[in-house]
């Protein structure tokens, strides 16, 4: 006892230790529990383990406890250690005998790994559906500002002209690519575990197709070893996923902290999407965008703790999987918030007039200027010579007036095209 | 001069260090460079900046370097700082000012971009085809083993009975999981973005479409800037979908090495497949698989390398992004012979007869057991305390007649099934 | 409002989204943060802003927060965003306008890096001892099972003999290898940053080697644009040196793990640290030490979170560190855990007696018999020919008696010598 | 032999993929092998192992390769898996059976850790004095542009006066928190692995303390297990130190492309340090800024890399190890050239001056004159209104004739006092 401070004691600190948060962390997934206990007792009842009113019971059990969930009353007290035990000890105590019953031919392994499928499933459809209402904004965005023109860069130095248009329509196509990682993880998630128990299936004659049926998956993850090993595997998958989402909102945030600085001036938002300094009186900080950037970029980081906690282990399972769960939810749940703020921001940006004739953006149309020349018959060489002189001399003057005319080009953004592209 | 150790002159290190290994890297993208370059060409015949005449001189110089380069005799040389400028060169050189026409209304930016999707595209398509080929080598050993029990380990504790067939095709359903990362790797890499040009489109009335469809890409990457930002998003997609590849392959070599332990003894090979020890004249070490444990975790940790190369990058062009190519290349060509390597020597595998009835394999099958006296109408927790009490006074009997039907389970590893879930 | 489910309002929303959940996590800075006011205070009085009557009144002031947070009655409010500004309220509240001038010469930004400093200083020096205790243990356990074989693995392949002292005592010099980084990263903590207010230091005659001397730091970050950068740049060394020492318990975990299977049964634990399954009667799994290495593992991936939060973002604050507490804060606290509970349960590792005799060890003194070959005169090529053909007939025996006496061998274990390199 | 692509047969790619590229690798050990075999000699004599004659003759051979290596002329051919097999060749072909006598009591395992650590410890010293060199550079830029004002910015936004001086004595003072890694490392690397053997030490009685002294090594790996594992444990330390050195290169490069962008305009540097455009005339790109950045930001991947090839490792040798050894020697070489070139390039920065009385920096002077206003006796409440509503009705005029003084700020930037705290 004393070798400890704080006066906790060691057997304190290792339950402490091994129960950690899952309580809290148990919540996201209680519903999906209810759910699959009474898609395994309606199994169980057609293989003859339970009677109908065995599972007449059963059911109106669960149903209390999904209506508990869903007005926000159920908990998990300290005496229990998960969700699981939390229901199967609500169920005895209000069925008896029955109520044990629940747990024959499954084991908490397959019981926590349903739980989590239905739950990613859930979740990455939502995330899908969050991700297509931003894809809307964008192109929306793009339509309303497809005139004002923008000054390109390459490598942060002023290049060729862009617009408003091709800056908010780039972002949204770009989320295309993250849809197609959604959709994979998605078909991860899209497989019934149920039935595999520990990992080695079961002896009793369980109908695996029926409860796959009953809970809407697309298929199943037949070999049971390899059910217990999606353990990890979906996790992995799932956070390359919201990784990639993120990549993109984070670079798409730092674009707008850009603009918003003084030196650009490109942007700007409503103050109470900006805030102020306690210190200096004239400032209105990107706040917004840069915990967007920030948020995004620490999910990018989770794909390597999943890997980190499950690589080099082998084949099995093995108690370090439970940490698993506890920050890849949280990352589900962020990155559902960091699209409806993402959102909700992006509407109201404030696009400014910018002064292409600023000497800072001379340049800008050269290549154009360039190419008029060769389109009259100029090689190419020639025409960079003569240009490349009046750069030098001082003496180029821009001309602006050349469109762009080709698809996805500032003059023709193509946006129906793109619509169309979004996945199913 | 002075300054520099080993008399290199700065300049030099200036130049070695912005060229990089870039030649020998482009080498395995030049093919892909003369098939952009030919489409590009058509495209600027279709618009008339190219006659007929034209056309037809530039499609037969880069025949002569496509035959090149597949006879292995066309190189790089030190004055060429890329493959791009090494096949403007040659058709200069050898068409005079034809040659120099096929920049028009094109970048070095778009230019590397078309002939790097090309590359991933082919090779994430050999990398599936790999895949299968392992897959079914799988089931084929599955189906082979299918009747030799294996020891099931929950924790690394001996658990239930599980099998060859079990664990084998375990690791070929898993793959089917990383297929629907590598297919959504491929939909990234078939979106055509020729005709971005720097990022920011051309003024040229370029018919991007054409080169789509003469390229056999899908789709187009439509917007210039999103074309642009693919640079990065395809990598980081691409490490993703490859990682999770070697994560499943990784983890099988784990169980192989440590079942190749005199501890375990489950499995041997062939002394090809095996080393031997400078010192010690008994050894058959288990190289081969360690080393692909080794290079499958490598390529795990590619995809930080790819975020933090491009993370927090405004849009637009920038230098960094030459920096993707190394290790992204090397690991695509390491995967393919990983592939190749695994399912060679896997097919060596010799299982070995383990004999369950050894004490330390004792309890197996006490949950078999229980779940009789369950199906004999005994409750759970009666069972457990009765077989739990036989444990305990060292009076338990394992009976190890107990079948598993259920589908996924030992006596029903339904390999057809799985055989079918193998996505297209 | 309508576009939001869960009938939050899109305010709220941003208002949880931009406080995150700093109040919870600054719990853990607020003792510091008084700390660090009163020596600011102190300062303030000695260049004639504060009178001494302020400096007394605010120091009582002070006092009473301190006393709040000992006693854990010290509480952040949801009206207020952080600890800061709760300090502040309170001493306004109690002291009027003495209570706002605390705030003079001083930013927000100084006024977290400051307390974070001392935070991790404190916490470091304690994960220091704590890691010494743990070291300590393993050498007293090496002592104790000096003479207790085991096998040694090269490749998990049955190699040389080893011994408990041996294994024991190499996972306690690589401890001293973990203290050598921990050092770096308490040098990287022990600087004082205060001083540098927003990131360009004040226009007040602030005196800031009075303010480190006052707080006990070893020396200032004099620069005040390095002070500030210091955010980003402290996290990142600090989870580089948990990370590393992580990595130490994470493998020694592996070991346990290992060793506990059956197919091992080299050591086994009390039943307090071991648990047992809900479906299987005989089971006694290793859960403390998978989470060990599940935690260990987990913390490893935290250097990857850092830098991405951090990486590219140009010179000066950004509200992205803000994100760097709440995982960072988290690791620290985990690994005070981790250390003691490793320690706690080393202690009552019970050292299983092995037989070497047993037919999977039989070549474990192969090379040993062949050195007593050479020390009689016989060259190695001939000797490793005489016992590889023995090995090869079946007919070899193996001659255990050799002894190892180098320094740092089974045989000469030179603890002293161990527990001599221990950095101060 | 048909199953292989491109007609190589699978016994070629499996040798390939075993051996990998360790023979290019090992030229930059080779030298460092060679020292280590000189001491290993010198100790076997010393314990009656070798002959004074036979000790001489090995020393003469193992002359001539480090001869041949420092000329240039040493290769590692074909034949050859690696450089232990090609010297240990070498000197067998020329000494006949003395050749051989040198691989007594060692074995391949401590030979490439005592090479490794050898080069490790060599050119980390060498990365020290290279760090010391570029912050020696940024002290004397402080010095010399210690009067040039610079905006400075938070969150990206204009805030307070900043200066050149204090931008490169910023980054000058973070590089000394690398040096604290950089010396933890050295630490780690300054351990004498050699009489590890395999991983159990040897049953000759090698005297490991003369090897030690011989070979200018601090301190030993005592323990033979804790050496063989230092195989992992140096490389993830490494790279940590690394890394760190690298993320503040990196920033100050991503500072410095901002900079250069016309946008901020504060820095240019001469045109053999830019780059233009194939396109477009007017181009002068910071390529060389952005490949240190990039390089800067891969070399931050590595540890991951170094972490994941180890993980979960039992302990004992595996040969993955073997594939730590590419990327780590690489990192090294690559961050010496980074360091000379970032060196030799900001010598050349050409600091602009800015005007500071362009509108968008009107608002750096605020807090500034905020503090006079309290300085005369005002509270900062009412002094912050003032000021406030000068800024909103658009009266504010800044005063920048406020003078800072304190130490670390733009009056006071104590490089001495920087320059006392670099680490020996």
């Amino acid at each position: 006892m004393k070798l400890w401070d704080k006066g906790i004691s060691i057997d304190k600190k290792i339950e402490q230790f091994t129960v950690g948060n899952d309580r809290e962390i148990d919540m996201h997934i209680a519903i999906y529990d209810v759910m699959a206990s009474r898609a395994h007792a309606k199994m169980l009842k057609h293989i003859g383990i339970l009677s109908e009113e065995e599972l007449f019971q059963l059911e109106k059990g669960l149903d209390v406890l999904a209506k508990q969930i869903e007005r926000g009353t159920f908990t998990i007290e300290a005496q229990f250690e998960d969700v699981h035990s939390k229901i199967e000890f609500e169920l005895t105590k209000t069925l008896g005998e029955v109520g044990k019953k629940i747990h024959t031919a499954r084991s908490r392994n397959d019981q926590v790994l349903v739980a989590l499928q239905l739950f990613y499933k859930e979740n990455l459809k939502e995330i899908r559906s969050k991700t297509k209402t931003l894809f809307e904004t964008l192109l929306d965005l793009a339509e309303s500002h497809k005139e004002s023109l923008l000054p390109g860069y390459t490598h942060l130095q002023v290049a060729m002209p862009s617009s408003f248009g091709l800056w908010f329509s780039a972002y949204a196509e770009l989320l295309i690519d993250d849809v197609y990682m959604l959709n994979a993880a998605l078909q991860t998630a899209d497989q019934n575990p149920l039935g595999s128990a520990a990992g080695y299936g079961s002896s009793f004659p369980i109908d695996r197709e029926l409860t796959t049926k009953e809970l809407g998956f697309s298929t199943l993850k037949y070999n049971v070893v390899a059910a217990q090993m999606s353990r990890g595997k979906s996790e992995r998958t799932i956070s390359a996923a919201l990784g990639s989402l993120c990549n993109t909102m984070s670079r798409f945030a730092m674009d707008i902290c850009l603009y918003m600085s003084q030196n650009f001036g490109f942007v700007s938002f409503p103050d109470e999407l900006t805030t102020g300094s306690s210190i200096m009186p004239h400032k209105k900080n990107p706040d917004v965008f840069e915990l967007i950037r920030g948020k995004c970029n620490k999910i990018q980081a989770l794909q390597t703790e999943m890997v980190l906690i499950t690589n080099n282990l082998p084949s099995g399972y093995h108690r370090d999987y439970q940490l698993l769960k506890e920050n890849i939810i949280a990352a589900i749940e962020d990155v559902k918030d960091l699209l409806d703020i993402f959102n909700y921001a992006i509407k109201q940006v404030d696009v400014k007039h910018i002064d292409l004739n600023d000497p800072k953006y001379l340049y800008l149309f050269t290549v154009d200027n360039m190419n008029t020349l060769v389109e009259q018959g100029m090689s190419f060489r020639e025409a960079y010579q003569i240009i490349g002189k009046q750069v030098q001399d001082g003496t180029y003057k821009p001309d602006t007036s050349k469109q762009h005319s080709h698809v996805g080009s500032i003059g023709n953004l193509s946006l129906d095209k793109i619509k169309n592209k979004f996945p199913k």
